[in-house]
């Protein structure tokens, strides 16, 4: 099994991603396609661990930037490493895509290069959300700012088997995000996914408000890419700014504050480690051929390792094959009955 | 000035809704008029201070509960404290309405009762944020689920107002809520608000991603009611879910970060008194002929003397008046001018 690594795409390239890399080729018994300019690799070569056994070297000549456009990379960004490593797995020379990079360009060669499942209507990105009791997959995560109520469903549906597969959870909990608990709350769109969601396989609890996210009532949380996102960013925001808050009330305050602070430093440590992205292996975008695993932009070696490890899993699980399988049993109009346990709780959240 | 307050609306109605109109009856220099059932006010009357000067009381029959449909209310709620309170502005024996009652229900007896000024195409709820630097004004909070541009530069202008006129804040920035900054992002509704944002008078930033919205960089941040939403529950959840984690995480340390955890509490009573909605005065509804002040279901007597405060200040520096002014030289395709200084910095956020 070989998985590309864009080298090149992330805050902190190519050193973290390249460790990243080699750490997983050592301990996870997969082969890596690092891609990535040759002059920047060899710079790191040496502290990142380079060369190293199950770690080839792509060369490309061009890195995709944070900030350019998605529209735009397809046609000037051929020969990114981006680029390159989609290409290897559209070629068949890897099966699966880790980056770090720009995500609308992530999105765009992965789509373009290894394209979408028959029957996906829109591919979405699950990304873990920390809860009081571990996570929740919150999907989609930004692919899709506008959505359709079949969208809805089917990212719940991708999001579930997901959840069962890699995450190893039995009959997932699916909840629908929305500004209150009754079936006709929000707009027209959350209202008539609600009823499919009802009328499905899935285990849907029913709708979740915002409030309730970070207490893990529901496993699967499905959403709009644009509220999606908005959840995410603030929370990341929010858990900053805290800290932030809590470290302006400590400075301002008196000696024995600051002594309880520092003798209480390795729970906020633990805290922070509980909140981190790093531990959760980045965004899984769901409905493509091929696994693609979007890490967020600071990823340091930790996070790539772990988001190299999520691409494993979703291979050795055939999560594509899995979704593939259940939109074509949906498109003949038969009902599904993956995992479906008579008599589970279909209790609403809150 | 007299202001109506709903004595039977929020979860500790009727003891500290009686409490906090008390104090503000004492202090504040307004008239009350505090709107509840006989029996029950009667049980708290000698402990929330009653009689007092100043507040005069109005038998209602009824009360409208949280689960209530807003569009039941209005038909089957006709003698409850709310709809009394409305009525007593529609009827000009008060001025403002206060309730920390169902938002919903709020909504509906206000729209009904003093409606809304000429030229506003839909009320919105405005509602402060907290952020490192104190708070910010989020518009709309949750009335309008869908919006459309034109809404968003009206929610813009209505914040603006009220951070100028109440808030007492210069020329404040007005930011779009939006998930990236540059004007082509998000739905096409956020693409043409940004538009008319841009050509308006206002002191307009550009968009603002939520993971700064917690850090002030822009004062009033326009956004539809079902984000809105999202986000103010958010927030609320995750500052209770960080405060659970951590607590967890002292619980399973040693006695050193507990002893540090007790030394320091007085650092977390100060960051909970920042991000807590008591100090802030609730949530105004702008565009009503009248001031409405929804508080927190929640809410404590602090919060509704708060809020009685906003009602009194709307009142004094009559934001509806100016909003109407505004209002209706924008129908008379006037550019508007209010407090717009020359050069005045456009300054995008981030």
């Amino acid at each position: 099994m070989k998985i590309a690594v864009d080298a090149m795409g992330g805050d902190l390239a190519p050193q973290e991603i390249v460790k990243g890399a080699v750490q997983a080729a050592t301990s996870l018994g997969v082969e890596i396609a690092l891609v990535g300019q040759p002059s920047e690799l060899e710079a790191v070569a040496r502290e990142a661990g380079l060369p190293a056994p199950g770690v080839e070297i792509v060369a490309a000549s061009q890195k995709v930037e944070m900030t350019d456009h998605p529209s735009s990379v397809l046609r000037q960004k051929k020969d990114s490493s981006l680029a390159l490593a989609a290409a290897l797995v559209q070629k068949g020379d890897a099966e699966a895509l880790v980056s770090a990079g720009n995500t609308g360009a992530t999105m765009a060669f992965s789509l373009f290069s290894f394209g979408r499942l028959p029957g996906v209507e829109r591919p979405a990105i699950a990304i873990p959300f920390p809860t009081t009791r571990g996570f929740c997959v919150l999907i989609d995560g930004g692919a899709n700012v506008e959505v359709k109520p079949r969208y809805l469903l089917q990212f719940a549906q991708m999001g579930s088997l997901y959840a069962q597969n890699v995450l190893g959870w039995s009959n997932p909990k699916v909840a629908l995000l929305n500004i209150g608990f009754e079936p006709e709350k929000g707009t027209p769109t959350l209202q008539e996914a609600y009823k499919l969601l009802t009328a499905s396989q899935l285990n849907f609890v029913g709708n979740i408000e915002s409030r309730d996210l970070p207490f893990g009532q529901a496993e699967v949380v499905v959403t709009d890419g644009f509220s999606g996102n908005l959840i995410l960013k603030l929370a990341e925001g929010l858990g900053i700014a805290i800290m932030d808050m809590l470290k302006a009330e400590i400075a301002g305050s008196g000696l024995d504050v600051k002594l309880g602070a520092y003798l209480a430093r390795s729970a906020f440590r633990g805290l922070k480690t509980r909140i981190s992205y790093e531990e959760y292996g980045g965004a899984l975008l769901l409905g493509l051929n091929h696994p693609t695993v979007i890490c967020h932009g600071s990823s340091r070696a930790r996070a790539i390792f772990n988001a190299i490890r999520v691409a494993k899993e979703s291979l050795e699980q055939d999560v594509a094959g899995k979704i593939a399988a259940l939109m074509q049993l949906e498109s003949q109009g038969v009902k599904n009955s993956y995992d479906h346990e008579a008599g589970s709780d279909h209790n609403r959240v809150g």
